[in-house]
């Protein structure tokens, strides 16, 4: 830290991301992304994007709003297009939030919503999970505060129901509801539909997992086109061009597939299932997870060490040094393959001599 | 806007970008792109990013920031790589300014600092130019707030040698001065060795002009590691992956390529130098630009019927409509083909029955 950093910002603790080590080659189950790669028209989009990237991308990102609004069943006016969801998190704080106007979320979520708050000098009620790790709907009503709930919730993979987010949405009319849809294809309701009742809903977006696209940083906000506005006229007054052109086009052909990326979200889904009853069956605690994730506990081994154990073998997966959830690990879903690679060393771990 | 947006934000002016107009193929001459197209290695290195984009980017850069630090002759630590040099403004401002550290600019320069100023809610004094349109560094000496100067200024192209530079850094010992370079390689001298010795000294870059990626997005900001880790708190809070993988790899092959981009800054200096002498010889007053544009006035025609005549003819030049600088449009240096184009329809214009 210099000396001219604002005194506001003198302890600040950015988010930290999952490990993205390059010096092994690891099986990478720590941060969520698709085990199959973004399909050959994504690519080619880029590649030609590339080739004409001398000239601006469209500031509007008009194509890719038509894209999306089409494939949502939305206006292009209630889309906007983001670097990442990170960023449509980061403007809906700076939009719908202040010093009179707190926010919560659970306790145990997206880590980045703490550190929005923290940056942005807001109020951050954290409301605790139920004892068996899933959100009650009920700590949400009536909270005259910006709500911001992963839908499933991280890293937990829980799912709130289209009823009990109506209800939220309903109670709260004078406060934006996020609903932080990062992971809903893999087995949740959307509340896109939901965006057309309530003025209040935004819904967010990304392309990083259930489109193979976590390197080329995509994500929405969907909702009223007032919310919409908002959060665009905080986009134009930081990054009007912050979405680049190759991502624009890969976005636009992403969606041209969807079908390609739902068949792959319920392979993954398949996948996320078959490995929880294996795990099951070696005794770990699994909560039921929609996402494409499982977040497991074993009642022999803890859950940092065996983070650990699993880096030894060239496993990567992910564990939150946090009191509440530190007994478990993070495991994102891969490939079949990758899975039974997974379920294989877990086993040699729990093995009583360390090997079956 | 919606009744739900934060009341600090109710009068938000966002950032007007220069038009990109997709109904029509213009002779386009108004946003500052480079003529010339990214070199075949950046094409290909987008190509196969997007390929792997299904697992996240390096979210600290790291190699495109040992690449960028090779060619600028600096430390990796004091390399940040942006979302568009946009981005390093943005985070400057929230860095180093505050309810406490106000800002001061050129009065004419580049629109987004009083964006930035007014969405963050800081104190921004604009100084006047001098009566030639040139910045007068004196007016920057000892100002104890943080400084931000476009060199070469924009739209006015004119630069601060750095001795006048220095000066600006040596006088404001306990503030940062932020010299942003988006117009560097054209013609002006450079910053960047001497935040070597500044340690408050903030050089800004953009590819988005010399180096033929403005739809790429991608910027830099490059100074003392203190500065830069500050910098790069504010991203890991707002955005970690901030630069998308595409964008990393292009940026890393056209480093590689630096030798192709500086030879086209050369030409568009050249054409610039030709382009400047033809409307001289047509009755226009020119600033002493060593930018990618010149900016321009003619006695006998106002700057917004010159700007629209253009337009009518199919070539886009911008027009700004402040009072101090209403009489001048921006123009874009293009290839030759496109100056002549432009300098053929300004004939026309200013020919006595309107056609020569």
């Amino acid at each position: 830290m210099s000396v001219f950093r604002s005194s506001r910002f003198a302890r600040l603790e950015p988010y930290v991301p999952g490990e993205q080590p390059r010096e092994r080659k690891y099986v990478k189950l720590n941060t969520n992304e698709s085990p199959y790669p973004p399909s050959p028209a994504v690519t080619e989009a880029a590649r030609a994007a590339a080739e004409g990237a001398n000239l601006y991308c469209d500031p509007t990102a008009l194509k890719l709003r038509q894209a999306a609004a089409a494939v949502y069943g939305v206006d292009p006016a209630c889309v906007l297009p983001v670097n990442g969801s990170d960023e449509i998190l980061n403007f809906a704080v700076m939009a719908f939030c202040d010093g009179r106007i707190s926010m919560a979320c659970p306790e145990i979520s997206y880590g980045f919503y703490p550190v929005l708050a923290d940056l942005h000098g807001i109020r951050l009620r954290q409301v605790p999970l139920r004892g068996d790790l899933t959100v009650d709907y009920r700590d949400y009503l009536s909270r005259n505060c910006t709500v911001f709930i992963a839908n499933p919730n991280a890293p937990t993979g829980t799912v709130l129901g289209l009823s009990e987010i109506r209800e939220i949405a309903a109670s709260n009319p004078k406060n934006v509801v996020v609903i932080d849809e990062a992971y809903v294809d893999f087995g949740a309701e959307s509340a896109i539909q939901l965006t057309k009742e309530f003025n209040n809903l935004l819904v967010t977006r990304t392309f990083s997992k259930s489109h193979s696209l976590a390197g080329a940083r995509l994500g929405f906000g969907i909702g009223d086109a007032g919310l919409i506005a908002d959060l665009t006229a905080i986009k134009d007054s930081t990054n009007p061009y912050n979405v680049n052109a190759m991502t624009q086009a890969a976005g636009i052909a992403a969606f041209g597939d969807n079908g390609y990326y739902m068949d792959n979200c319920r392979r993954v889904a398949e996948t996320r299932d078959r490995a929880a009853e294996a795990l099951k069956a070696l005794g770990f605690s699994v909560t039921d997870s929609k996402a494409n994730f499982l977040f497991v506990r074993h009642p022999d081994i803890a859950g940092g060490a065996l983070y650990e154990r699993l880096r030894e073998r060239g496993i990567l997966v992910r564990h939150f040094a946090v009191p509440a959830i530190e007994d478990y690990n993070r495991v994102t879903v891969g490939s079949p393959e990758q899975m039974e690679t997974l379920i294989g060393a877990v086993r040699e771990i729990l093995a009583p001599n360390g090997r079956e």
